[in-house]
């Protein structure tokens, strides 16, 4: 795994930017992101007059000190010349507003004339240095979505929504018939009477919300594509990434994925344990370490995005700005977490950002170096990163025992109809992960559409619109398999199949979801050895549930190797399961400590302590101290 | 009582309309509502080009098979054409944006143009089907103001509103002599200066905001008369009602009411405990049951809305979908719901909804069927609630011991002005409400305008405008009759009254409220067997208090049989004023387990217990099993 | 000290102005605050045409019965001609929408053809009543910001901020540097691209939002300094004062506070204690006397903010109707507050209002009268105030032994930018004020631009943006100074100074601070007799620290008589050292009871208790009752 930085040559004077490169290198640094919010330095005024004097120059002394450059398209930040030009080209937010001028992505992916203006920057910077010897990797944009800006409600995504539309559906009448407009007389005449469904009376059609949220994620696809096309005639041979966010499902990211030669994420586990769903006692616990499954659910998500070619393009060094509060690391998580990600078979982990910017909106983001340029907390920690990563040489990864089927769809499907306010799909994914990592077991994040043969185990926490073909791999599969709630309860069209859920799943174990309940937090609901929360199904089957409540109604049923979890699992009812599919499977579980995690590469076994306290793990026999790691060959 | 549900029909193939019409009757329904949300198949193109054939068609097979008509008027649902046609038609939110199409009730209740069309379109039905032998009844429109649509901020609803005050106040000077617009300059030199009081840098004067509120729920009740009209003229001798909802005040329901025959509502006690102000515990104890008192509350109002005629036109049948959480009935529940109507003397319940919608924004919301035409959990409820009915022949409704005085000004009066944020004027009135039932007391709500001669106590939890006459009215009464705090506080002009509250209620108890607080949550003033907790008001009195706080300020004032309440009443003051008042009308309590609760017709005395476990009910001396329900002669 | 009253003749019959006058004068009140919200009245239709003769008549009448009129300049309520005359006068919301007529400070402080119509009004109403022998007050405008109107978003404030910004940086491309433009792209060709930065995708530029809120709050400035310059030269000698708020820190008040002659601040402890960030514990122990130091802090607050003279234009008489909960005083409590704007050497106290309005937005605002005229409970307060305030004579304040350094900009750069969401300067300060207070120490509220010697502790809460010389004013100190986190971490154009924070402090005190931690709710570090919340900063330094936590992390730095403190400070710390500073200078302290505090003047010492319940006072030996006083000689 490459060790590298983002760095902004634009932002300091030009006399620095040796010194810089010099100490880039000397500390074990190989890979420098470049560029990405550039714009107005490479085009201050329109009118492609572009000034790619800096530009060379910074290309050529990274080049100079034996780095290697990730060049980005700048056209997350246009500016405000291209703005003033068409202002038509701004997104349009929820409430109706035009999102303004003065921070980033302020763009409309459906705008065509931005597009225009998109595809003419790429091919300029293409042009000049797709053939540079320097340029080892072209980052599209960045981080598309960041800061609610997949959906837009402009003039130019309605009109796009409705081309959009018509492909998909080709009468106006088909259309109706599969959203079932008749409903609240919400039928339509044409396609030219269609909105976007924000700002109506009560919820729209979730049909129509769904064809919404398809159609924006197509765009960003799109948008993407536009740019890989051009990337990939006028770049022949180098490699292409997008870094992508943590815990966003506003896009389909396979999509993207699939595109792109490289998957990569911005990985700010500080932040991330502070803004989502954790409790207080995590958020407590964990407070300068991350939850420890934070990294490694995206390294697995991330390396199943896009063909298993995967890095982290930005890793938090020290404090963040953007949470609502913002500890620093303790000292080791900046190494932890360079070997986390090289455990999972990273090809690279670059930090944000070389040198901490003293001006504008991130001057509280933390650097490599302090803006004085003085070496910061995580530069030691980044040197002593390198060499042990030299010393192991690279890793690579094994097809995990555990296949965990995830998708965007679900995301939306639920947030659009949650029926119960805490029923969160990334929440239920996620919590599936941790139990299974938390009893040592190795995991691949996959599409539906991945191939499921010679995995072990195979975990789908939720999927309501099953894919074509889904409940056959499901059923051709040997080894235990288990679906969880809502699975197979939606149409592609958004709509409750024939027969009830879970739809064609029906086809590998006999039963029909006849009714389903939602239940207010604090609601728990006593079972053999844990509790149902949260969420509920009624199962009409011939089969004796596997697991059942204090009052005899069915919680899991199993039918040959396949079973189906009819309620939101809490952590021990997760543990049961885990530990019952693992015996069927004849994986063997290593039982963890609270905060430690292992992870296996073909070469090695590392083994993580994310607590704040030394730890004394059984499988190695000695105490680990906070925040470090121990490495074994395999 | 009639059982009855609502029904879809172009919804689903006219392949299954017979064999539905069939199975309906079967269960023992004989009522079936239609059409309320129709439009768009009724006329899909405009221009008055009607597509009678496939409602004709529903109409006859549902008459076929014995079933009787509910046929509603589909002006909550205007078509996109229409929308289209005159885009000025939809309501404008409070922030001042136009609510979109794609869900329902988009329309302003005061535009002319709009009021039109449905004039159009409800007598091309009452033409079409005034005289059919099957409609039994009219349904105008559908529930009017919900997902918050009874307030637009249109054009149209400022000129109408304009209209509405130069017709009230005759000039300007008036309006600005009632108003006090010298507060702070904001006088007025004509009607057309006046603008709808929203976006106002600070309140707007709340005289203001109570003739908006005023006006508004005019605008519905002409909006209501308009087709009320029509009907009455082209469908002679059919009754009319609408269905009206929980928990809701944002306009004069008696208004309406005195203009139908019948009132109905919609009861979904389930996700009314959940949205409503009910406390965490009451949440969980009641969690598939509703609160023992939401479904009678309502009955008891609705009775008093319509001259005593009266039903439930939406009976939740299962889990809904619009809650934060929605939770399963238990077993037994939709049978004691139906028999609740019953011994408050309905005339129909109707239950939402046949079957349940695989599609569009309800497709969670459980029906009698299932989406897959298999019968739901409760069809056999139903069909038992049926022959229970039968059995036991019509239930007549006699005149209650206490009447519970209630209307919707106050709860606007208190809404624009609360001065402390947890008096809320609806709870109050339910927990007055719920301390009567809870010991064994039928009520009659009724409106100030009522007859309140007969009843053997009267309460009134708070009247802050006193209706002319009002004052005079309670002087006559020889029963005890409870006046709660705030009452008499605000002239008709929303100012305080000359010589200050209770206004002229000062006529019948000599006293004056000097001053008033309001207490956050959490503070509680000890009183003897009680506490002081939200308001309590200074009292000005020659009389000695009946009951005061620890340090001797008056609480509750006697002056013959009238009683002061100057303090928001806790659980206990209430049962404290329970049992006085009822001692001196020599009215017998019963006293009742929590969770119990009785209601007698002329003929019958029912017991129902709304609790989760079975409770030994004293009176009856046997045990009720959990949401079951006890029936005895009177 | 004065005592006074808020009064509107425009409210009330002229028949009984005559008798309002003499009841204020027999009860003690000199000074009559009229006119600031009556120019629908003065000028009913626009025109110039003037209607001065109700104004003749109430200022005779209150100068016939020996009072003196303070008199307000109407600009704060424009009638609603003036607004249909150019309606885009009025201010645009962050959301940007029209902030409508209907309440009051509708305006935008940038709209020129509003400031002319404010300098026509106050030049007729100053060449009126210039020279009048009644007025011996101008009080301008009414609560500047009040409702949140200190920022507007109109094109008029595009504008004029465009000129604020040529005048401060000259060139567009120094704006771009001073503000870092470069980051995002963010860069400008001209002034004229420059938008206010509401509405951006993400935050703006923390240096755009900084300039916009000192352009706003320079608007402000010019606004009053307009009404000013029209005065002094029209009412030449009368003194000229704005009535400022509490707790509100959007403009610079040290600003307009140099314009004019007496700072006035309107003071309701009880809504002032519910509205802002004290514990729940705090706001029921001080329900209805208010935290015992809101007043004080206020009072020497704004004492040092005209050059010493200050007073209290709206004293709360009873319960306010603008808070959550709105309960009213402890007897006791008006009296005891106005005796501590006596000790804080008050020139005047003016209760709001006389009497109660029973009409409009304020109806539920307790006056000195109710509504019908008889006394409120206040009353009888003030007319033993005015008694005890004749028997003790004028009250003169010397210099306190502590200055704590407060300033405007803080509050903006941490709003702007809070990095920890508990970080709150305002809080801050209060509670460095409240620790110092409670160990009866007197405390003058300075600005930085104050001078310091004279002092024998000096306290610098946090300064983030140290003005010019300001490091040097303190290293010339010799008495203790304590500077607080985040003190010298921005420079003039926020941005982190050069050698990091804490800038040019490091030149009085050698550490460098290398990085920044908030901590959320919840989390306490221990330390040796305190714990570290909130905020703990990262010190590079050759100093020992003076204090550390239990891990050695220091917390606070000492170097001669500098000291550093690098955390947020806890109550226990404050306390620490505040009794290690006064030690040092030899200061004595009071160890004072919970809710007890003192205050001296020139000539005595008031003691106050704002327990709800009788305490015990050692240093006097004597047990004060409850929202009592005692009063000694020094």
């Amino acid at each position: 795994m490459k060790l590298g930085c983002c760095y902004y040559p634009e932002h300091w004077p030009e006399a620095i930017w040796a010194e810089d490169a010099r100490r880039m290198a000397a500390m074990g640094l190989r890979l420098v992101r470049i560029g990405e919010f550039a714009w107005s330095r490479i085009e201050p005024e329109g009118g492609a007059r572009y000034e790619w004097g800096w530009l060379d120059r910074a290309i050529e002394t990274l080049h100079a000190a034996g780095l290697q450059v990730i060049l980005g398209t700048p056209t997350a930040t246009p500016p405000k010349w291209l703005v003033d030009h068409m202002p038509d080209m701004v997104a349009i937010d929820e409430q109706g507003r035009p999102r303004g001028f003065g921070s980033r992505r302020h763009y409309c992916f459906s705008h065509e004339g931005y597009r225009a203006e998109c595809r003419r920057i790429v091919t300029a910077l293409a042009e000049r240095y797709g053939a540079h010897p320097a340029v080892v990797m072209w980052q599209t944009d960045n981080e598309y979505g960041c800061h609610d800006t997949v959906l837009s409600f402009s003039d130019a995504a309605a009109a796009s929504f409705r081309g959009w539309l018509a492909a998909r559906y080709g009468t106006v009448d088909a259309l109706n018939a599969a959203w079932g407009n008749i409903f609240w007389s919400m039928e339509y005449r044409s396609f030219a009477e269609v909105d976007p469904p924000h700002l109506t009376v009560t919820e729209a059609n979730p049909a129509h919300w769904l064809d919404y949220r398809r159609f924006a994620s197509d765009q960003v696809a799109s948008f993407n594509r536009e740019q890989v096309d051009i990337l990939r005639r006028l770049s022949p041979g180098v490699d292409i990434t997008h870094n992508f966010m943590g815990f966003f499902t506003e896009f389909d990211h396979h999509d993207v994925g699939r595109d792109i030669d490289v998957a990569t994420w911005d990985s700010y586990p500080l932040g991330f344990l502070e803004q989502f769903w954790f409790s207080r006692e995590e958020k407590a616990a964990y407070l300068r370490q991350g939850h420890p499954d934070i990294a490694a659910f995206h390294h697995d998500l991330y390396r199943g995005c896009s063909n298993g070619r995967w890095g982290v393009m930005e890793q938090q060094p020290g404090p963040v700005n953007w949470a609502r509060y913002n500890p620093a690391p303790l000292p080791g998580m900046v190494m932890l977490w360079t070997l986390e990600a090289a455990a999972h078979g990273a090809e690279l982990t670059s930090y944000f950002r070389w040198r901490q910017a003293p001006f504008a909106q991130e001057q509280m983001h933390a650097g490599l170096l302090r803006p004085d340029s003085t070496e910061a907390e995580a530069a030691p920690e980044v040197r002593k990163a390198a060499e042990v990563l030299a010393a192991i040489g690279p890793q690579q990864t094994a097809q995990a025992p555990v296949a965990l089927v995830f998708s965007y769809a679900p995301a939306w499907v639920i947030g659009i109809q949650p029926q119960g306010q805490s029923f969160r799909y990334l929440e239920l994914v996620f919590t599936w992960y941790s139990a299974l990592r938390a009893r040592g077991l190795d995991v691949d994040i996959v599409s539906p559409e991945a191939d499921l043969s010679g995995y072990r185990m195979v975990v789908v926490p939720s999927l309501p619109i099953l894919p074509e073909g889904f409940a056959d791999k499901l059923g051709a599969l040997t080894c235990p398999v288990l679906v969880g709630p809502r699975s197979g309860s939606k149409t592609d069209s958004f709509c409750m199949p024939e027969g009830l859920a879970p739809g064609s799943l029906r086809d590998v174990i006999p039963l029909t979801v006849t009714r389903v309940e939602s239940l207010r937090d604090g609601i728990s609901e006593p079972a053999e050895g844990f509790a149902v929360t949260r969420w509920r199904e009624d199962v009409a089957s011939d089969l004796a549930p596997e697991w059942a409540d204090a009052e005899g109604r069915g919680v899991v049923y199993a039918h040959a190797n396949i079973r189906y979890c009819a309620v939101w699992p809490d952590a021990k009812l997760l543990g049961l399961l885990v530990e019952r599919m693992a015996a069927e499977a004849d994986v063997p579980l290593t039982h963890l400590p609270e905060g430690i995690r292992i992870r296996r590469t073909r070469t090695h076994v590392f083994t993580f302590n994310y607590s704040a306290a030394p730890v004394f793990v059984p499988h190695l026999g000695l105490t680990l101290g906070p925040a470090s790691w121990h490495l074994d060959p395999l």
